[in-house]
């Protein structure tokens, strides 16, 4: 692990409350776990309910999401931004020999841009629209499309442990959006993917992400 | 303009031949773009019918999609990864002051992640799923969506010329997510989008990226 580099206090937005099925998948959570992978202590800066769409906030973020990122020297967005922000000084995240950065760069952005859109989708039919009539004809095509993204995947991998020679930001975005699916079980049909997504989940840093996203959910309960 | 520093003869895939409702949309256009920014020649690498499903392919582009890039040093894949790796020699294109480089990756991950995945949904009932059932329920749904997300762009941009104080990757990166919407006024609606689309594709560099991805569909449509 390299040392932190960044200057001044790191501050990442996140939510205070959001609804069960939310809970451990909010984008955050990406954040969180790389900020802990490099070794950088941050604070969570808790939004309650409509505090996200408030005029402040929304010049910190232009369509009220979390997480944002602050730290002494940039203010920023986008957990995929974020992401290769942090990872920029943090080797395990970032490899600097330049292929293997190129790659890692391409499979954050593989993830966020060919993989999540499809199983956003089917989780946005599954836990927003369950019931609608539509729902009917269009979600055996998202599932038809989602499925053909993970074979896809699955060849990629293949008996590897990670999508390239070893862990880096690429395989902690492509596990966040693979947690996406958890109220299926599309991805448990290819064993090396949920393996893999075990494989990563095992990670001292996502625990610890996890733990810290969930806490204020489970005082809220408590 | 930063000169290139880039080593090695750079490829870009491409398609020989698509439907005319994606042609000047295909995402090489915006490696090209950056490439025409930058400075760079390229050679494109076009890929016939099948080619981009063919196990050879895979191993490049583990999805089968369009644009790949190799260089002497790096082979990467996904439009948005290489954007960034064509920018991090192109001061046009990134910025080197640390906040307007975050600013301008945070801008990149919006345009693809926020803003691209609802605008690419309605597309995709409007040119593929046009006339099924289920679209009469959801495509309002969809629309209304993507509505929410032009407007708080919009409101973003205000009488802004561009995102943050001047033309950026994240500037070109929206603007092709933007294009995707040319099959409906939703852009117009907002005239500071509308100009702001205008503003960024009349530079000269967009317009030689447009030409040169056309030029194929226009020779194999004489």
């Amino acid at each position: 692990m390299t040392a932190a580099a960044l200057p001044g206090a790191v501050e990442v937005s996140a939510f205070r409350s959001v609804p069960p099925f939310a809970q451990g998948l909010v984008r955050d959570l990406r954040v969180r776990w790389a900020l802990e992978e490099a070794g950088l202590p941050y604070e969570a800066r808790l939004l309650g309910a409509g505090d996200s769409k408030g005029a402040d906030y929304l010049r910190e973020q232009p369509f009220g999401q979390v997480p944002t990122y602050a730290d002494g020297t940039v203010a920023m967005f986008e957990s995929g931004a974020i992401v290769l922000h942090v990872a920029e000084n943090c080797e395990t995240l970032l490899p600097r020999d330049p292929l293997a950065r190129a790659r890692t760069v391409s499979w954050v952005f593989a993830a966020l841009n060919s993989i999540e859109p499809s199983i956003q989708e089917l989780a946005g039919i599954d836990l927003f629209h369950a019931g609608e009539a539509w729902t009917l004809e269009r979600r055996p095509q998202a599932e038809a499309f989602v499925r053909a993204r993970l074979a896809a995947l699955s060849a990629w991998l293949g008996d590897r442990d990670y999508l390239e020679q070893r862990f880096t930001a690429g395989d902690l975005m492509m596990t966040t959006v693979l947690r996406i699916l958890r109220h299926t079980d599309l991805v448990a049909e290819h064993a090396n993917l949920r393996d893999y997504q075990a494989r990563c989940e095992a990670r001292p840093a996502f625990a610890r992400a996890l733990a810290a996203q969930m806490q204020p959910f489970e005082m809220a309960d408590a």
